[in-house]
């Protein structure tokens, strides 16, 4: 049975292009059971999965939430809020004591970049990274060019635009390193303040006009506004990163062709894009969300079958 | 095999006579069950429910979980306060990504009167109302009724008094359109300012004097006091209410028969209802919460036969 | 089949050394079960267990309710801080509404000291006492000395201080009782504002001085400083705490033996114990976590087999 070069998924860093295509065939195979309506798959009876969130997270949680039920995995849900964290436990022992009590599979939220290999290396359990602070978001990537595959066939050759706050990106930055391991060609787009020095070291470039990167790409991934960076001014306003970097559905109109638009959620409705473009058929937004439940399910299938 | 005459329960004012009798048959069915120690009915295997409450509210949330999980459904717990609905994400979309993981059926409370309507109109799921402001309760309603025809053998020409705020609650509202449905007599009894000034129009009377109105009915069911309406001045005090519509053992004594106590919790004992009045075997406000698991595990199950 | 004398677990203080027995050996067959990766046993499919916290408590609760999960119990979490509490429903009236749910059992953590035992007069249900205030938390109990037992082969002859905060702790209070039925020698170390004023009453002794309350121990079970406590001045400051009551490797490696290391979490690393001390191998303070799911398995199951 072919199975992951990895014992973890902490990053679309530490994946090969092998991986990602098993990891796809899996979830293929999630999907059409699903389709056709055969809800639960009993192939981890077994096994018990904490779901850590140390941040707030309701979107990725559910998503994971559903997909280690219907994977029948007992689940634990554990979140930071009201937790021992507070009391000062370190994170390790946070941790180990979930693991003490002879849990299998954690998936992870943290504040901090490289929380989850730092937990990896200090315990014994396979460990998802569900987004370390400004770091990686692997299943969100997958997810996303799993969508991109499912609408357009593939995603070798394919020209994709990242278009907001690349600087602060989890999203971005797991999206730049999965779309580049299979081949697409990928630039940024957005404010120079939210632009990294050193993007281009990641075979990205950067095209500071919306217009001319929509007219060179085929899939727009528009990541969200976060209102904390606009407090910090990163760039003015609101409504003008609006007009310079929101899609309307004029602007999808005056291009020759049909892109397709891609959100992480949740949306800003009239910030990134305007509602008639999130509800257009050029959108898979909500693609992107049924596909993850999908995906998270091919990830914990395959790390647990190694488990032994 | 039978069916409701509707999709979603968003209102007894949707339902018809049948269709509650249905709702009524299916719960005595699985009373009997749950009463025979078999808690766990093999029917809803592949259907996942997402409860998605805006509101707190631990006693219908429980109730709901407890039929879903009787049901063997799969449930997924959503609750604003850890929610996107903070980042401003509209409802829709909220409801919409949560459906795109492939959620069968949404149960929702929200404080806006017509939030299940609305979002039944642009989602494709199958939407239970658990409380939209002031508006409707249905299941509230329904549990209320079928304890009555438990008590009573009937609900028809049966007299009833709803005590209380009839203005701001959706459990009073859709108690009067139940019951009237059902052929039962119905007054209201409570501050002037506390009643809707149209209220004959839905075929109720008002009786402003308590004794008078126990003297009349079979059933009184005892609304519980905001204590944010009292503050907001729509009468003087807690004490006075007391004194005005509260009913302790020394009425019900002097009345020459023995009329049902009902109160849909959670009952502030002295304010509504002395302890006596409240643990009294004419009180049957502990069987309320009873049935009120029966009955919606009855609504789940007729409306999810009705999916696909 | 054996049978435990009492129908709650309510307090160390009911039990006799029979029951602490047949607790432990049905803790080895659940713990041998879970060790051959049969992390389920469906021995309780149609029990509904509710888990009713009216204080925090990650580590009990999760503790609790993978305990109930690998039973096959359905469970329902109430937490206190999105509960009916709030509006000033009474304790009795929260549980009955629970329990007319037909709930088979309750497991409550509540401030008040005695919390459990008035429920357990007036609900029809088992109780088991997951924490009343400073007066008993069985479960810890159990479980510490079940992981005694397994680290030294007895429980009876064994010498067990226990260092802290003796005063507010239910976790000291339990132990004491648990240690002393089963024939334990138990004396406690403290600051003297922290030590109750009649514990030789119990049959307890009080050793002031830390080093000489180890030379004479085959146990230090290590209580987790409550900041508040410090806040409150019972004594000076964190760092003096330390150096009079904490334990670091240089401490042990002074003594000429080997002597067992516990504590009931969360850990305050550098306080009670230093991480040297707590990652040795003289520290059992995983196991203690691990049995607890155990042990709590092996509670719930024997007072469900005597429902009905």
């Amino acid at each position: 049975m072919p199975a992951l070069s990895v014992r973890h998924l902490l990053g679309i860093k530490y994946l090969n292009e092998q991986d990602i295509q098993l990891i796809f065939e899996t979830a293929d195979q999630f999907k059409e059971v699903i389709n056709r309506s055969i809800k639960k798959v009993p192939s981890l009876r077994d096994i018990t999965i904490a779901n850590i969130f140390f941040e707030n997270s309701t979107r990725t949680k559910l998503s994971f939430e559903l997909a280690e039920k219907r994977l029948s995995a007992d689940v634990l849900n554990f979140s930071a809020s009201q937790s021992s964290v507070k009391k000062g436990e370190t994170l390790i022992d946070t941790v180990n004591n979930i693991l003490s009590m002879k849990v299998d599979m954690v998936v992870m939220r943290h504040p901090n970049p490289g929380a989850g290999i730092f937990l990896s290396k200090h315990v014994n359990a396979s460990i998802i990274n569900a987004g370390d602070g400004a770091h990686e978001h692997p299943t969100q990537a997958l997810l996303d060019s799993y969508s991109i595959r499912e609408r357009l066939g593939d995603v070798a050759g394919k020209k994709v635009i990242i278009v907001g706050d690349i600087l602060h990106s989890r999203v971005a930055l797991s999206n730049i390193f999965a779309l580049k391991l299979q081949g697409a060609k990928v630039k940024v787009c957005g404010p120079k303040t939210l632009i990294p020095k050193h993007i281009e070291s990641l075979g990205v470039e950067v095209e500071p006009n919306l217009r001319k990167a929509l007219a060179w790409c085929d899939v727009a991934n528009m990541l969200r506004v976060q209102n904390e960076r606009m407090e910090m001014s990163y760039f003015p306003t609101t409504r003008e990163y609006t007009q310079q970097y929101g899609i309307n559905k004029e602007i999808l109109e005056s291009l020759d062709k049909e892109i397709v638009i891609m959100h992480p959620g949740p949306i800003n409705r009239g910030v990134e894009i305007t509602s008639d473009v999130a509800d257009s058929s050029q959108s898979i937004i909500l693609h992107q969300v049924e596909n993850g439940v999908a995906i998270r399910m091919a990830v914990i299938y395959l790390l647990a079958s190694q488990l032994n």
